[in-house]
């Protein structure tokens, strides 16, 4: 696992796309670092809206670069800036109430893999999740590739941090929601009605989801499978469950 | 692009889960490196299959793993055997007609994430889908972070290699089947009929499906998209559509 950027409240953001989304979405940027003599379509957008925020631009040579970056693919742009923050609770139903939304959280029961969680959040942006939760030990935290593969989504989607999952699955259970885990025992998911405030439940990559907190959930869904092989991969397994629950949603 | 190992005609698989799959599937494995010492349940089915199957084990330090392995995940185990032979497009027809299903085929225009084509295949595999066809140029092939993040698919489910995607639509209009492609300018995916013969079209991570490859198509399906970002990860929005796929499968 890859040393978490958060500890140490300076966080890199790297490639053009996830930098310009950066900047759109009212990120505070402390310092920019663009490869001298830069000068195609992106990287002048990125200068531009730089400029546009009085961020500090400092020219360096690509093997600086290289060295400052942490996933190795900075396209010739890194910013830094402070910490990605951790969203409270709160922020996620306040999301929900201002959308007019039954709440839809996506709790991560110790995804290990940042490329996964990065994927999870970009899919609970897009199909209209509240929130994700993650735990507090083990997991992957909100690094750089996380925020590199999640395209842009942290800078929407409220991304909590708890001590305790299966906590935190009781105390929501008192504000409403329901809550199904994805495991290969269940209910095919589209026998379950997943309309209501809901939390989906996706485990661990090897281990899948931890028998206490299964136990805490009231539904355990599957996603149909036909092949050869255990499973699907984490990430795309939370895209088809989030969007059965879209669907659902939207047909009722 | 990492290195494409298929040229070279020798393939690495490693980690316990891949090389364990790769030896039940029946896979020729022509040499098995082993961490020195290691004597964990895993390590032991691994060498009780290769004694099954008289290959040639060889212990080693972890230095020498180290260095053989391309993706630094090799958890003590390297099998290295023959390349990961491209199937024909007769082993996709077979496979669906052994099935007794309406051929079902995932197109991918350009992907060149290893991660995203491993996990592809993988779904590919989950959903029932007969084969997985990739273009010959530009895209990423079978290399061995492929195989490992397919997570033994592979091993199941024929990838076609093609010379022109769209061409290549044409010929299997004339055997019935019908093309679907992903955007996201198309019409709700739920709204459209995806039970009959079918291939699903995806297209490149960052510019999506290529103009001539989308006008052969006959459907141009989306994905509901909630949030405030571009698109989904194409891995996910893969998985996505395979199963709205499944589920008219199902219903019908």
């Amino acid at each position: 696992m890859e040393k978490n950027n958060i500890e140490v409240n300076e966080f890199k953001i790297e490639g053009r796309n996830a930098v310009i989304e950066a900047f759109r979405s009212g990120k505070t940027i402390d310092r920019l670092f663009v490869l001298d003599g830069c000068q195609d379509g992106p990287v002048s957008t990125i200068k531009r809206e730089a400029k546009k925020q009085d961020t500090m631009i400092k020219y360096v040579t690509k093997e600086r670069l290289d060295q400052l970056s942490d996933t190795g693919k900075h396209q010739g742009v890194i910013a830094m800036c402070a910490a990605y923050d951790y969203s409270e609770m709160e922020d996620v139903f306040a999301l929900a109430e201002k959308k007019g939304e039954p709440p839809f959280v996506i709790i991560l029961d110790n995804i290990e893999d940042p490329h996964n969680l990065g994927a999870i959040i970009r899919t609970a942006n897009q199909a209209g999740a509240h929130g994700v939760i993650i735990p507090k030990n083990r997991a992957v935290g909100l690094t750089a590739t996380v925020a590199r593969t999640s395209a842009g989504a942290l800078n929407y989607t409220p991304v909590v941090k708890v001590t305790n999952i299966a906590q935190t699955i009781e105390e929501l259970k008192d504000k409403g929601l329901w809550f199904v885990c994805a495991d290969m025992d269940g209910t095919v998911m589209y026998d379950l009605n997943l309309t209501g405030p809901i939390g989906l439940v996706i485990g661990n990559e090897g281990d899948g989801v931890g028998r206490l907190v299964k136990e805490k959930c009231d539904m355990v869904a599957s996603i149909p499978m036909k092949g050869d092989i255990d499973s699907l991969n984490a990430s795309v397994a939370t895209g088809v469950l989030a969007y059965e629950i879209v669907r659902q949603r939207l047909k009722k």
